[in-house]
């Protein structure tokens, strides 16, 4: 429904966005950029504007690729902070460039998305604002509760929420306003996008503990090292009064076999699966078309991935 | 000129700016913005919009407030990469709450400048996305030629130009555009920023050397200790062989006599008073008016400053 073609012209104005006199800056974005990703929540909003009706697919392209802009910001900063070394099998901007230099290209990302909202109304800035607010909170939210074996499950969606799914709400919302839909419909692609963006996150949170290293990209039960806790490490913590120790004994194997015995991982992705459900219902009100078809089979993309 | 109540304004809107849900975000931002300041960059932009006949200050405050909001955002993430533990005679946000944390309330401070600028036209955006890109590019340059002894006096002012003068550049764009000046008063206001931002930018670095620390509200030659190399130290290892010795041998008062018997100083403070004086100069096209004069006094407020 995207073609090839269109999915180039975002990749076209990523490329050009981080370009600059600083070779540094230039080369140290790009690494991330061209390392692949799944450009997601850059199909959500070329997905979400063909949805409605948007036939001009130049004019919503500034803003897929500034939603993959403030992303990729986002995940360079993130990775200062958990020290994290790989990412999609390659090394993170932090382990190849140190930390200052990573903290400077994180912000140099950032900054780039301004550039491409210049032009855009009111509403629209207003929605990446709102968004980028959410994301800061939900990351500074998830290092407050690092370790917080006390943590429920509340504040555990509450992170989610703010951290992931806002953005791919806002992506469901920026198309949506690009192709001048109704507020129905804007609410109906908002809320698409936040479902699907937590039926996402605890995908990826329960695939970092059972997952492999090759297609992870990125070490198994890296989060659990940090003291990040998935749904469903909090689950098995309600369980048996072992699993704290097992949990954090380092041993992911030993981990993940407690995470399958107590039915843990498949308590998760049961809750994914009710997200991932809710975010196709939301899709109801839309009129029939090759996107809003796309959009719904992008629901159980978020169950089939394994990186 | 900017009446007390005038610059009530700004601090509301700034306190406002960084309320979050997350009471450390609201607090570690408010920590620094109330730490003081000269709020030189708001005052700029309110006198320059005085200065070309605008009447309505509060059209203009948000963008005063954002431009400050701009500069904090920056210091807070330069703290983390220079380690610093004081600014301002307070501890800095990654001495009191470390740098991970550090690193979200400067990104938090950062995306709330977003919401300030919602509903101004696209130049005002694009003037902030130059600077908010030239900051960053300033920083990136100014770490990688940390300990740079052949530096040339042009990769030094092309660091200040970026990291400092940009913004003050940009304060005197804004007041002028929200103020509908001619291009000619925007050149003019633009060029006087630029060249106040170097000399202030010169001033503050040679400051760093033969300021006292109660009244910097940080160590002494805290810069020459990370490496950071100023118009004067540039000076001095043009000078006799020993000098670099002398002046990384982490001895502040034996570095400071040093510059001060190679004239190093001196040249330095000779430097940011001739920049002051092309700052002045730029005002000459403007008609005659209270905020002219006080822009004027500001570039003799830059040497005047001793913290």
């Amino acid at each position: 429904m995207i073609t090839a073609d269109e999915l180039n012209l975002v990749e076209d104005v990523l490329r050009k966005a981080v370009i600059s006199d600083i070779d540094l800056l230039s080369m140290a974005s790009d690494h991330l950029i061209r390392s692949g990703g799944k450009r997601l929540r850059p199909r959500l909003v070329l997905l979400s504007y063909r949805a409605i009706g948007g036939k001009n697919i130049s004019r919503v392209v500034p803003l897929a690729a500034a939603v993959e802009l403030l992303h990729t910001a986002s995940l360079i900063h993130d990775d200062i902070n958990d020290h994290s070394d790989m990412r999609r099998g390659q090394e993170t901007v932090n382990a190849r460039w140190g930390n200052s230099l990573a903290l400077l290209v994180g912000d140099f990302v950032f900054v780039r998305l301004l550039n491409l909202i210049v032009g855009f109304d009111s509403r629209v800035i207003q929605v990446l604002a709102d968004c980028c607010t959410a994301i800061v909170e939900g990351e500074t939210l998830q290092i407050l509760h690092l370790g917080d074996i006390g943590m429920t499950e509340a504040a555990y969606l509450a992170i989610v929420t703010q951290k992931t799914a806002s953005l791919f709400s806002a992506c469901g919302e920026l198309g949506c306003l690009l192709a001048e839909g109704t507020e129905d419909q804007i609410s109906a692609l908002k809320d698409y996008g936040l479902n699907l963006g937590i039926a996402f996150q605890i995908r990826d949170d329960t695939l970092d503990l059972v997952g492999k290293s090759d297609t992870l990209g990125k070490p198994v039960a890296s989060d659990l090292g940090q003291g990040k806790l998935s749904l469903a490490a909090l689950f098995a913590l309600r369980g048996p009064e072992g699993a704290r120790q097992v949990l954090f004994s380092k041993d992911p194997a030993q981990a993940t076999q407690l995470l399958r015995d107590a039915g843990a991982l498949e308590y998760a992705m049961l809750k994914a699966r009710e997200y991932a459900a809710r975010a196709k219902e939301a899709l109801s009100i839309l009129p029939g078309s090759e996107a809003k078809a796309e959009l719904a089979r992008l629901t159980d993309f978020a169950f089939a991935r394994d990186q």
